[in-house]
């Protein structure tokens, strides 16, 4: 696990790869000539049949079943799959299995490949939204957006390189990973699973965690990544999840391609397409935006998967063709390479095969589909080496990637509010835990944790502890009192709830110091979690406003996936803090926060919005915001890049080294931030610009820098940014990158500096 | 006043228009060769002052004010605007004038043109709303979205005459309406002044509209229209007033082009720009929008003119230019014709004097705008009639006008729920009427109401029955009792509310047998009507939970501009109805129907959402829909198009001609209508066309005709639809119409009936 351990230089390809990013719109993903040669001579001999089954994925419930406790393969309708139809992927998990499971299905899938008459590995891919969630024994992380609340990207890369050391350990050599939605949009259900609603922010992350993974290629405890889910999934129109978006291409270009760019330049393999449609049209079809813009303009070389049956969903729910072989047609011909079918494979491949010969697919596409998928195999050489065993992994599931997900998490807690700085409670404090996310190894965790919807959570996570446990060991069980007062439903929607002893509760209240309110949301993803109004329960309410009257401070801890509403209660809070969903040891973070012996350090990564028609985030326009003469409005309950900590610090010394900048010139921008309180202390130097005055209107400022730092009571460090010119640019409305002449305005903390630029430049 | 009177011929002129209603992508307005001549001929006579002049438009109140009630000019001011800057137009109320007054304010502008070297007449111009809402004593109409509701285009025809009539009663030749903004959006605040969320029936009201104020073009009881807002201003990304909007051209020409079309093939004479932003781009600055598709594509050869201050909002607002003057530039330049500047006019006519020289503008700019500008004060005959005076309109404010004033209001209430026939109410009922809107006649009818805000209606309309007078005059006083419960507050937001004497109506509704609710929305336009929930106000619903405790059935009025949710308490209402914002006789009209002297016949000319974040339209995509394997959800509280009727109406027999058309074919298609209750009542028969399968995908379902008829207990019609294949066709992806080859369900109340195209066509 050298590349656990040795971060610094990790750290320093992986800035490098930063400064680098560039905003050129042409780039060239580099292959390695051998591996092309390789992959051309291999596909040279294959025939139709043999390219058209590795483009082909199912889903391995559709192969066999669990048996008492173990997966197995039906064998007939397996080898149907694999050997005779040459399926060249498989995916999905078939009930939770461990890493040794994992390793027989595995070894099974390949051994079964071999019989194939060009010997191709399968390649085996597993959504690892948060670790290897579907591996038993694993570590799991705090989901992307407590990811995103670290604004720490080393702590991104490691659980990257975690998650490949342990999905290598399965045996796995592909993640459906990481997100790269922008979380703009607190109606969609999945905000939760993306790095928050920043281009920049989402870029560094998902940038970590590609190196993080993928870095070396070919190593045996590395995997090839896929960002999904390429682009503009993440903010549909009507806030429900796989529905239509209406995004302009300037848009689409200006905040939602910049994190998967900056993914392809990091040589991201594999890219998951968006399910959903944009402007009407279904982005498995959208060949501008997967075969112009991914794999022409950012040079892409890897491969594209669809989303989960999401080919028949141009025909089934997009009504775009009448039949499932027309939408084959238009996906392939748009840019799919491989297609996650996840059942009906024989109909893909017979349909495809007919569209080849009937001259409505072309042969060059089918080639250079099957081209990607085996270079991306080759690079990974399963040729060599299609199995991983767990022997060869002993830190799966280790007390050191332990603490690395626990790190995690206390990076991302994120203090809201402290009232007369209620927090850190005395260790001697008497405590009330309530609400419906105290006693919850589920709501920790969220959805895609063992299972997809994350139903069966407090029983495969019973090892760990829930906020209520952690609490108890951190204060002593005597002086720790517990009554739920509003509990999750078992059955119905995810979001329905009930009261349970809530005059229990209100009793129990006059016997302690402090109330924690635990509340929030239960887990769900996908489709599953869509919501139709953001404000919190109904009954959580009822709980907060029973607690906030028994006089004693309250403090809120949201457990949550999107900002749920709770102006209404906010004002009478003690305290706030926002755990996210930070996983297994988020319990034992919040405890430790609590006390003080973790000072909180995470900061927004998206808006908090206060009102439920009102959910701008900071990154609007001026129309939208404070400076609209007509009315604007912007006040959000808390705003993006938020965060409090039990120290304080002056920032001081902004300045930028020149007053004008030719368009080729990288500012060099200093700071000097002060821990002026008496506690060690991490900050989130965040650097945020604006265009004063552009051709489309600016929006009121762009995060354009951030570096987190650690600095002990009364301690001092300037921090310097290098900021290039062309950051400053902005997607026109002909879509081209633009950079005009002009002022700008530097923003860090409370201080302003400027500068102009001196030329336009079109890029 | 022939032509209020002979509405049948008008009818089958806007018929006929209606019929030619193209989809064609390039068009022309006709102009009169005689006065095309003139205009050209009196432009060559005029110095770059006297264009830059007549492109001015200023807001009166700059140029003096009220003094004992009467407008009176600060005489220096007003001769350096008029004859000095030779300014072409004014606009706007200086406070509340009757007819007379008008008269000599618009007589004294037109004596201080005469003093000008040209004599050019000004051009007066007024927001007409919903009648001629600035005069006092005309005739007060319901607002758009209640017009709309009543789904018969005859009434809004016949409200487009009297307004003209009125209009020229007080000597304002220019009317600021009809409102064509697209009513997609709740969150806007501005969705009530609009005809509802459909291009169909937007495109059907508004063309009726434009009829009646404008032809005969030149006809002393006639005016010009300004069709408004165009175009996509009405869905703002955030939900507020003058916001950028996220509108793909495809949607914005599906969706939001096809009033305005409809109305410019109508020959409206002027356009007001879109205060907002599409896509980032200020509207008034997007020449693709002004000059390429409504100048060219459309063939508008009227004038344009700029919405209050947007010029200058382009510099100020949205940090497009770094100077008015830069602003001034781009808008001249996109297509403007006329800036509402409205103040500092001086600083415009320089600023474009000096671009002009500087070459920035070219004069063919400057002239072409000049000449629609005359063009349009030649077809109202300015030049040889400047003046019309309120002696030759007898029927100013008369009853015959009132009666169509009530006419509208009474087809537009809308029944939404009718439990156990609890309505209509037996005339000996005791009633108690309970609410915030129960004694206002400020909520009756909305901003645009003698003022702005309409803050001051308590008083200027005084004489109407507010629905507490009404519902006394009907069955009582003695029968009547009435409490507040909740009372508007007259200081801070138009949104705040306070509770007043619940406890007493919670008494009082011991002693009657009904209750009625008066709840929903207390008056707002434009920025100030911004709201960040659309929930119901708590106050309200408390009141509601209250009087639903009584026992007594509890029927909801709902008088709002826009759908306030009410899902909370809407399965304990007795019966639901909108009354929109019904103006003057709303109360009456409401009264009527209560009692069943009226039998409700309108219907939702929007979608009544049920859930603050669920705010889908029923023009909507599978993927949103019912039909979504994956999840979908959409149930609003009531469908478009829904409204109930005190009897019943049975459809049977619906046939269309043929099963397979040509594109260029015009489907016939009859369904037979039968009254099968004991009532006479109207019914709108409601056609709505789905295409089963498109390339973009397509919505579920679209309105493509309607037809209102009056059908007495037990007697049947047949109604007959001619539909044009061309009206199926849909914008593609790269900006065409497009009827596609396949197949096409109708959908008319219960029943189905299928046909195909059998080819593509782009038009």
């Amino acid at each position: 696990m050298r590349r656990v351990v040795n971060i610094k230089s990790a750290m320093l390809i992986l800035l490098i790869a930063i400064i680098a990013l560039p905003l050129k719109n042409k780039a060239q993903q580099v292959n390695d000539p051998a591996i092309d040669a390789k992959v051309n001579a291999l596909v040279k001999q294959m025939t139709l049949e043999e390219k058209v089954g590795q483009m082909a994925q199912v889903s391995i419930e559709s192969l066999g079943k669990i048996r008492n406790g173990n997966f197995v393969f039906d064998q007939d309708t397996f080898k149907k799959a694999v050997i005779q139809y040459k399926i060249g992927s498989i995916l999905n998990t078939p009930g939770l299995q461990n890493a040794q499971q994992w390793n027989n299905i595995i070894q099974e899938i390949q051994n079964a490949a071999k019989q194939t008459r060009l010997k191709i590995p399968v390649l085996y891919g597993l959504d690892d939204n948060h670790g290897v969630n579907y591996v038993a024994g694993a570590t799991l992380f705090p989901q992307e957006i407590g990811q995103a609340a670290t604004w720490n990207p080393e702590l991104i890369y490691n659980a990257g390189v975690i998650t490949a050391y342990e999905s290598r350990a399965a045996s796995v050599p592909w993640t459906y990973s990481p997100v790269l939605d922008l979380g703009t949009n607190p109606q969609w259900p999945r905000i939760w699973e993306d790095y928050g609603e920043d281009p920049y922010l989402s870029s560094r992350m998902g940038v970590a965690f590609v190196h993080g993974v993928q870095d070396p290629l070919g190593s045996k405890d590395k995997l090839v990544v896929s960002l999904k889910h390429y682009m503009g999934y993440s903010d549909p129109k009507s806030g429900h999840d796989r529905t239509d978006a209406w995004i302009p291409e300037n848009y689409l270009r200006e905040y939602h391609l910049p994190a998967f760019r900056a993914c392809v330049d990091a040589n991201a393999r594999t890219v998951m397409v968006n399910s959903a449609l944009i402007n009407g049209i279904p982005t498995h079809i959208n060949k501008h935006v997967l075969t112009d813009i991914l794999k022409d303009e950012l040079g892409f070389t890897g491969f594209t998967v669809s989303d989960w049956q999401d080919i028949e969903n141009v025909y089934r729910r997009d009504h775009i063709t009448k039949d499932i072989k027309g939408a084959i047609m238009l996906a392939i011909n748009a840019g799919i390479d491989m297609s996650m079918i996840p059942y009906n494979y024989k109909e893909f491949c017979t349909d495809l095969i007919a569209l080849v010969k009937e001259g409505k697919v072309s042969m060059s596409r089918i080639n250079d589909a099957v081209t990607r998928i085996l270079r991306v195999k080759e690079e990974l050489k399963l040729f060599e080496t299609p199995m991983t065993y767990l022997k060869d992994y002993p830190k799966f599931g280790s007390a050191e990637f332990e603490k690395a997900s626990y790190n995690t998490a206390a990076e991302s807690i994120t203090l809201l509010k402290n009232s007369n700085n209620v927090l850190p409670l005395p260790k001697t404090a008497r405590v009330l835990v309530t609400g419906p996310n105290a006693n919850s190894m589920r709501t920790l965790n969220g959805g895609w944790t063992y299972t997809w919807q994350g139903e069966r959570t407090d029983e495969y996570a019973q090892k760990y502890n829930t906020i209520l446990e952690a609490v108890q060991n951190k204060f002593g069980p005597t002086n720790v009192l517990y009554e739920r007062g509003v509990s999750y439903n078992t059955a119905g929607k995810y979001y329905e709830d009930s009261i349970v002893d809530m005059d229990a509760a209100v009793k129990a209240a006059a016997n302690v110091d402090y109330i924690l309110l635990c509340i929030g949301e239960n887990n769900y993803t996908e489709t599953p979690g869509n919501l139709n109004d953001l404000t919190l329960s109904h009954n959580q309410l009822l709980l907060a406003k029973a607690m906030i009257k028994t006089g004693k401070p309250v403090i809120f801890i949201l457990n949550e996936g999107r900002p749920r509403i709770f102006n209404e209660v906010e004002s009478a809070a003690a305290a706030v803090i926002d755990v996210y969903l930070p996983s297994n040891f988020g319990g034992d973070a919040l405890a430790d926060i609590l006390t003080g012996d973790v000072n909180p350090s995470g900061k927004l990564p998206i808006t908090y919005s206060r009102f439920t028609n009102a959910l701008a985030t900071y990154i609007h326009k001026p129309s939208e915001g404070d400076g609209n003469p007509q009315g604007g409005d912007f006040y959000p309950q808390y705003q993006f890049g938020f965060g409090l900590s039990y120290t304080s610090f002056e920032y001081s010394n902004l300045s930028v080294n020149k007053n004008v900048f030719s368009p080729g010139d990288t500012a060099t921008i200093h700071v000097t931030v002060k821990n002026s309180g008496n506690r060690d202390g991490k900050e989130v130097v965040e650097l945020f610009a604006s265009d004063l005055v552009a051709s489309l209107t600016p929006d009121v400022k762009r995060l354009r820098g951030f570096e987190k730092i650690d600095l002990k009571a009364g301690e001092s460090k300037t921090v310097t940014f290098r900021l290039p010119m062309k950051d400053l640019a902005y997607v026109n409305s002909n879509n081209k990158t633009e950079l005009e002449a002009g002022d700008f305005k530097l923003q860090v903390a409370n201080l302003n500096a400027s500068f102009s630029v001196n030329k336009t430049v079109i890029y």
